[in-house]
């Protein structure tokens, strides 16, 4: 059953470089996959309000047209394309690296954050919010080159296992938004992910299991100095934060890194408020706004308002006066994770 | 004449965009022109230093061989895609505002740079370098939403004429390295900009005029803030430095936009020295350095060491040391501009 699914993300994966869909010789199976983008989503108005905007926005002569070249479509990355309970992956990556580090530093003993990390006080780590998670990273990741660095990511990565699920970080992605992202390549959109994470620590893999390459990743960064090492270049990681993509940053993001303004927007928290304002609210155009609300406790989790990570409060409510899609992940989604691993773990 | 000039670029751009050059049944006088894809280079070492590059990175098989979404190309804007003589045309555009604001701001008639703006004095302007010019930009274009200051932009060019050749600036770019962006996506090369030049005077115009779209222009940029305004989102410009995308800047703009290294790198000046240190001495892979020595002070300018406006010294010799290529105006290029305007206004 897995291998069958593996597979069908292979075949999406390969309809998404093809230029023109419909003019390919598939075979017939893949053909079949095919006449539905998206079969992890059940049929509903979710899904339905997906369908709709990709036919509306790529039908030559509908008033609804957008050219290929304005078709950017911004994701979320925490919550929104991979879990981010019980916390983000970017802080368990840096719990590992504090406990790896602490020896070399006394002075963490009795300073925050590092003080909840040490007593493993999740309650306390969660209140320093993504802004607190930054200041943890930029303790434990920084002084070092940007390859050294993208070498301990993946590394770390290619180790690390999820507490509860037992699988690597990168498998706990979901489906369905993979399916998504495959879709509206298909119909000539650009997908970026504009994250509240690091942005380095999201490029090593982003292209491999989501199919986005480094240029189409926003996220928070550190200041890094260029500097000629015995004749090589290398830039150097600063311990100071360089740009917060979380909230009102995010639009200022996507403006600085794209450009352009999107046209389809997908999140899952109050992070995500402005991003979906941003691109929802400009008035002249069809948009798409879309929240991925954590309903299923049993497959994944379930969790909103009262979340430490991934608070969904005031976007929920944004969601119905502004009229965006809220995905209920119990309800519209037939799959979790690529493979049966939420339902086979439990 | 000039019609012909104008119709083969068209026929390059279009070119560019197949992705198959080949296969396609162009016409017989396209073809010819297909054959060469540098016309308004002279043969000599420096275009062929660009053709074996090109060569050795797209053939299948070769140890030089690159995968196309490795092969990303930077290109400085000013004095290497455009004019920067006698100013950098931003600059203008800055001296144009300061005259249109400066009733309302009696505090600049004595301070720097305000002071040599209204004095004409173009010597102390350029003294205070890019990031003197930022100042003035700052002052002059933040304080309004990005949407206005994007039209304002988009207005000033519309009208706007170089003292010189009494064209649009937009006019005033160099038919050679037309050819060579065009050269570079035919073969699957991404191609960026990396500017010191604001980002948001650049990305209203250079898709038109260079075929880059807005994503892939890198350059310095000042904060942004979001806010709601009667329901509607706006980016507000903020008189803040964000970033100085010169110098020991570029190889850190790269790094955050682009997050790949570039495989080729193209600039003028010393302000590009560490682009093509960051590009070309990575020790692993063929790499292109190049510089745009400019030469030729009948059809354009001739400038290097000491000059106000885009120096070039110690990037000259850098050249020498580590093999990158330049490019003599006057020697290597058989036409300036993209109309014969340079020759006939001169």
């Amino acid at each position: 059953m897995s291998s069958f699914r593996i597979s069908r993300r292979l075949v999406l994966s390969t309809l998404a470089a093809l230029p023109a869909l419909h003019a390919w010789p598939l075979p017939a199976s893949a053909q079949a996959q095919a006449a539905d983008p998206l079969p992890s989503w059940k049929g509903g108005r979710a899904k339905q309000s997906i369908l709709d905007f990709v036919a509306a926005v790529t039908r030559e002569g509908s008033p609804d047209f957008v050219p290929p070249p304005e078709r950017i479509a911004t994701f979320d990355n925490d919550g929104t394309l991979w879990v981010e309970q019980p916390m983000y992956t970017q802080l368990a990556f840096a719990l590992d690296r504090v406990a790896a580090l602490a020896p070399q530093h006394p002075a963490w003993k009795d300073k925050q954050p590092f003080k909840a990390v040490r007593e493993r006080d999740m309650k306390a780590l969660a209140e320093s919010g993504e802004r607190g998670m930054l200041e943890l990273i930029m303790a434990t990741h920084a002084d070092m080159t940007t390859a050294e660095f993208e070498k301990i990511v993946s590394d770390w990565l290619a180790t690390a296992r999820h507490p509860r699920f037992q699988r690597p970080y990168t498998e706990l992605i979901y489906q369905p938004m993979l399916e998504l992202l495959t879709c509206l390549r298909a119909n000539g959109f650009q997908t970026f992910i504009v994250s509240g994470g690091g942005i380095e620590f999201m490029r090593p893999w982003t292209e491999s299991v989501y199919g986005v390459p480094p240029e189409r990743v926003v996220g928070s960064s550190i200041k890094t100095r260029f500097e000629m090492r015995d004749g090589t270049p290398v830039l150097f990681r600063l311990p100071q934060v360089n740009f917060i993509d979380d909230k009102a940053g995010k639009p200022a993001g996507i403006n600085e890194h794209i450009g352009r303004r999107p046209i389809a927007a997908f999140g899952n928290s109050d992070g995500d408020l402005e991003m979906l304002q941003w691109t929802t609210l400009a008035g002249n155009r069809r948009r798409l706004g879309l929240i991925v609300h954590h309903t299923d406790a049993e497959r994944e989790y379930a969790y909103d308002r009262r979340s430490h990570f991934g608070r969904l409060d005031t976007a929920l409510d944004a969601a119905a006066v502004n009229g965006w899609t809220v995905v209920s992940m119990k309800d519209d989604w037939t799959e979790i994770f690529p493979t049966s691993i939420g339902r086979a773990i439990k």
